[in-house]
C-alpha cells in the first residue's frame, strides 16, 4: 500500500513541512507563497479525494488542508494564519505582510473579506454543483444557486473596492501581498466552472462569469499568474486535469 | 431626522470611533474588548435594521459593522482585523493578542476558524430562519437546515479541539484572547433560536442545541460572560429585546 502524505519534493527542509491537496485553492496559495518567497519547505501531499486527512497520522486536528508542521512539532492549521506565521518567522519582503501597523491591518482586513465572501461563495458554488458529487455527497442546485449570488457581490466588491486602476494588485499595490494570492486562487478555482452540469444554470466558464464588468479582476489575475508563471502551470495542472476529466462527463440534461 | 450613527458615549475619545449595530455579534464582541481593555474610543450606533449602513455617509466601503475609523480618517472594516490591530496599536496586555509568533499564530488560526465554521454556521442558521425575514428578504428552510449541520460540527470541533479541560478560554488559557470573544458572541448569539418559528425544525434554545454533550462549551461562555457581567448585560440588551418582541409573534404552525 501506498504511504499517505507523499512528498513532492525529495529534499527534506529545515522549515517543516506543508501538508497540502493541490485541488485545494488555500493549499495553492500557500504552496505559491512557499516558492516565491524562497521558504526552506517540504511539500506533501494529502489526497482529500481519498480521505487521507481523516487518517490518525494527519497531525491536524481539524483534519483539513493546509496544515504547517514544523521540525519539533508545531502544529499550524489555517492557510491565512500559515501565511501570515511563515512571513514573520522567515522574514520574507515586507510586501508579502507589512510590518507597518496600518498596513498589516489593511491586509488583514482583506483576508477576514475574502473568508466570509469570495471564498464562501466560490467554493459553495463548484461545492454544491460538482464536488459533493465527487465526494460521495447530494449537490444541491438551490444552494449552488445561492453561492452564485455571494460570489456575485464578493467580485463586485472586489473590482470596485479593493482593486484600483492605480496597480494590479489589492489596494492599489504595485506588489503583491499574502491576500493576493488566497483571492486569486479562489478565483483560479473557478475554472471548474467548465465541468457543472448545465442544468444547474451556473455560468459555463469564469471568463463568462467575469464578462466585461470585472477589468480590474481580470487584470489581477494576470498579475497573479504573471508572477512566475512556469510555477503557476505547476501548482494548477492537478485542478486543470480534474477539471478536463470531469468535463469529459458532463451531461447535457438541460439540452435534452 | 434624526441624526444617523448616534454616539452612544458623550465623550469625546482620542482613539477614534467604533461603528457598531449591537444586535451584529463582531460588533458585540468589539465593543466588549474596547471596554475590557479600556480603548479610548466612542462607540457610534448604526442601525442595519433602517440600512444606515448603505448611505453614502457611512464609512465603510463594504457596508458592514463593525467598522473602526480613526481621528485622521483612517477606515479600518473586519472584526476580526479590527481587533488584532486595536490589540497592537493600543499595546494591550499581552493575553488577549500575544506577541510571540507561535502564541500569535494559534490565535489567528482560532480566528481564521472560527469564521468560515462556527460563524458560517450560526450566522446562517439565524439567517435564513429568522433574520431575513426581518430585513425583507426570504426565509428559506433549506438553507437553515444545511446550517444547522455546519455549526453542529462547529460546536464539535470548538468542543473536542479549541477547548480543553485545563482551563475555560480557547487552547488551554486561563485569560482570553480576542478569539474567545468573537466565538462567544457567535455562541450567545443563538439565543435568537428561541424566536424562530418551530415548523424551521431548529432547536428550540441555545440549551437545547448544546445539550449534554459540550460540557467545555458550557463552562467557556460563564467564563466569557463573567469578564464583567455588568457590561455584558448590557450590551447584550438590544438582542435580548429583539428576541423577546420576536419570539412573542413566533407561529407555531406545526402545532396547528
Amino acid at each position: 500500500m501506498d504511504a499517505p502524505f507523499s512528498p513532492a519534493a525529495s529534499s527534506p527542509a529545515d522549515g517543516g513541512e506543508l501538508f497540502v491537496d493541490m485541488m485545494s485553492q488555500p493549499s495553492r496559495a500557500c504552496c505559491f507563497f512557499v516558492h516565491l518567497a524562497r521558504l526552506p519547505l517540504t511539500r506533501r501531499q494529502v489526497i482529500l479525494g481519498r480521505k487521507e486527512q481523516l487518517l490518525d497520522s494527519f497531525p491536524n486536528p481539524l483534519k483539513q488542508v493546509p496544515c504547517l508542521v514544523e521540525r519539533d512539532g508545531f502544529v499550524l492549521p489555517e492557510s491565512s494564519a500559515i501565511l501570515k506565521y511563515l512571513a514573520d518567522r522567515h522574514a520574507v519582503a515586507d510586501h508579502w505582510y507589512p510590518r507597518e501597523l496600518r498596513a498589516r491591518a489593511r491586509v488583514n482586513a482583506a483576508l477576514d473579506w475574502q473568508h466570509f465572501s469570495l471564498r464562501r461563495g466560490a467554493a459553495g458554488v463548484t461545492w454544491f454543483s460538482l464536488i459533493a458529487r465527487n465526494m460521495g455527497m447530494k449537490t444541491d442546485p438551490g444552494m449552488a444557486r445561492a453561492m452564485l449570488n455571494v460570489l456575485r457581490g464578493a467580485l463586485g466588491k472586489l473590482e470596485k473596492t479593493w482593486l484600483t486602476d492605480e496597480a494590479p494588485f489589492m489596494m492599489g499595490s504595485s506588489q503583491p501581498c499574502i491576500a493576493d494570492l488566497l483571492v486569486s486562487e479562489e478565483i483560479f478555482n473557478l475554472t471548474l466552472l467548465e465541468a457543472i452540469d448545465e442544468d444547474f444554470g451556473m455560468p459555463p466558464t469564469l471568463d463568462a462569469l467575469l464578462g466585461e464588468d470585472h477589468p480590474r479582476i481580470t487584470r489581477f489575475l494576470a498579475a497573479c499568474q504573471d508572477l512566475d508563471w512556469t510555477e503557476w502551470r505547476s501548482i494548477h495542472g492537478i485542478l486543470h486535469t480534474a477539471r478536463d476529466k470531469m468535463a469529459a462527463k458532463k451531461k447535457t440534461r438541460s439540452r435534452m
